[in-house]
């Protein structure tokens, strides 16, 4: 048999995937993958029971004009500068394929969200990460300066991450007005990951849409913001003209998002507007990151509390990874599957707590069982 | 702004999408995209709507066991060979990122679908196409010596489809023993896009992968199958072994295929099989073939029956896809959208007859009217 590309062999399966499955298989409490372990809201579920047997065929690649109109409205732009996706996974590689090709770079964060690297190099390109440092107070500071020196002739692009994974930083307003004058001087694209828009527990993030409409493509999720992940509807909120040729791209990629789905997601974005959803996940979500941090705190661990995502990251003597799905019963993601070039400090966990409080307890007794065993001190 | 990639500036709207957008404007019978105007089968949607609700969050990448095994059960292949795709247009994307790159020629056959040809340019490889000639008895023959002579020491894979779209030619056990010979003596891939399996009126097609297991990747679509073209459920039938690295590829594109979907998909394969529903389906889809053709030939139309799929050509003076989805309110979509670098007889069209028999005879009537009016005849 020939063999098959480079780029196929060198493909690996994701750690979120990975960890998941090693979850299964060990019966771990899985605060690996960032999933809820809950229900979508009824709103959601119903418009989706209604739609399949109504609108199972093709959508136009772009997305169904309710769609992109609910999403439009949502987000205050014109929905003809909406193209809906199989996700925000799909969302990322389109704009990789669009923005970036080979002799070109692209700056990113670091920690940095794992399918962005080898998704830049399938494009061609070379992706090139600037470091968001841990303080001794235990926040992320991005040192602007160290932005400004990582462009070169050869950039093209710059992809944030804000309400950011894994570390859940939330890039400050001032953060983001020094990016778009970067990109503005260099006339580079921005990508802005904001599937995590609405899960935040500080100020609400700024979205740089708002800083740079002109030079902005906007990243989002029905999965992550009405609780269901598995249904694959993302989008782009591409600057104003440009929402044609992402379309067309798109529809070598998967052709068009899931129709019902679609019908589902337009019809339950002003419900989940309009009835005060979001406040109410957040509300939720608060709760259980308390609860996670105050309990991992309680066993001995260190705790860096997100401004927003359900994630947040903590690190303990003899805690890792693989040692803690196969032993403790509990799935976490190691922090050097975020860091693959630079030199993060030893130990990080990113650990959801998009999980029930009974899991998260459960979760919390097993650690503090496997804390008591002797493996945890070899 | 910067400008887009080559890549994505030359991207256009897809002649099925392009047709749709123009049927709905001008309220036209829509022949043209291959997506049935009847609801899936009720097995299938109740199957669906259980699972909304309870299985809405990530399926692992490769697809859910469930849905892996039911399809290796279905297509007699291990269901470990087995990748789901979001649809057939992302497993036939992802095959062509796996399989071939720059400097290399794929082969395919001319008419050809039409992402085949974009999807082999964005993995930057050059696609060679070799002709079906349509015969004076109106069937299409496949050269074997003129293929046999297109493949040059850049060829990495031939790409098939059978039965084939546009034209229903299913190629012959013989062609396809012929084929294989051809790839075993340059150690070529096989990709055989089979999303029109279970669509077929004469003798079932052979596949591909029966006679070449070792370098075969069977495509195929639960949308064109199960009559649910907007649910996005396909699966790649891998070589064994070759499974890893496109489930690699294929989390890097939408990371998942919609879960609620596959879960009715696995529910449903083993009951359509069961049922009969694939032949009720055939009786259903011979009689409308039946009408539409004899309708055509009635209007003074020259038709050439397929042997699978839901698609027949037919020309007649006058009639133009441009014109009749303006002037007589049909959408067809133009053979020469098929056909970008060999000379077809001209005038060819393709009509989808995936549709009710209302609107088979709608579409007949207002064609009718076209013919007597004098548009038909400037």
């Amino acid at each position: 048999m020939p063999d098959l590309l480079p780029r196929a062999r060198s493909s690996q399966e994701s750690v979120f995937a990975r960890m998941s499955r090693l979850a299964a298989q060990h019966g771990a409490v899985n605060l690996g993958q960032g999933f809820p372990s809950g229900a979508p809201p009824a709103f959601l579920l119903e418009a989706a029971r209604r739609a399949v047997g109504t609108a199972d065929q093709y959508a136009p690649p772009a997305g169904l004009p309710a769609l992109r109109d609910a999403l439009g409205a949502d987000l205050g732009v014109d929905g003809a500068d909406i193209v809906v996706t199989t996700g925000a996974t799909e969302a990322m590689g389109l704009l990789a394929q669009a923005l970036y090709g080979p002799d070109d770079e692209v700056l990113m964060l670091e920690p940095v969200f794992d399918i962005y690297l080898p998704q830049a190099r399938l494009a061609g390109a070379t992706p090139v990460t600037v470091p968001l440092r841990l303080t001794a107070e235990g926040g992320w500071t991005l040192d602007l300066d160290e932005l400004r020196a990582a462009v070169t002739p050869r950039t093209r692009a710059l992809l944030l991450n804000s309400p950011h994974n894994p570390t859940g930083r939330v890039l400050t307003r001032e953060e983001l007005e020094a990016v778009v004058t970067l990109a503005r001087q260099h006339d580079l694209w921005l990508i802005s990951d904001e599937v995590y828009d609405e899960l935040y527990f500080e100020e609400r993030p700024t979205s740089l849409r708002a800083l740079a409409p002109e030079r902005t493509f906007t990243v989002g999720s029905a999965g992550k913001r009405l609780e269901a992940t598995g249904w694959r509807v993302g989008w782009v909120a591409c600057p104003p003209g440009q929402a044609g040729p992402v379309a067309a791209l798109r529809q070598l990629a998967s052709f068009c998002a899931p129709t019902p789905f679609q019908v589902a997601v337009a019809a339950a974005l002003p419900l989940a507007r309009q009835s005060g959803f979001y406040e109410g996940l957040r509300e939720g979500y608060a709760a259980r990151l308390h609860l996670l941090a105050r309990g991992l705190r309680d066993l001995g661990a260190e705790v860096f509390l997100p401004g927003g995502t359900y994630f947040l990251m903590a690190r303990r003597p003899g805690w890792e990874a693989e040692v803690l799905v196969e032993q403790a019963g509990v799935a976490v993601i190691p922090g050097e599957a975020f860091a693959p070039s630079q030199a993060l400090p030893p130990g990080l966990l990113r650990l959801a707590f998009c999980k029930s409080a009974g899991e998260l307890e459960e979760a919390l007794a097993r650690l503090e069982r496997f804390c008591r065993s002797p493996a945890s001190h070899e």
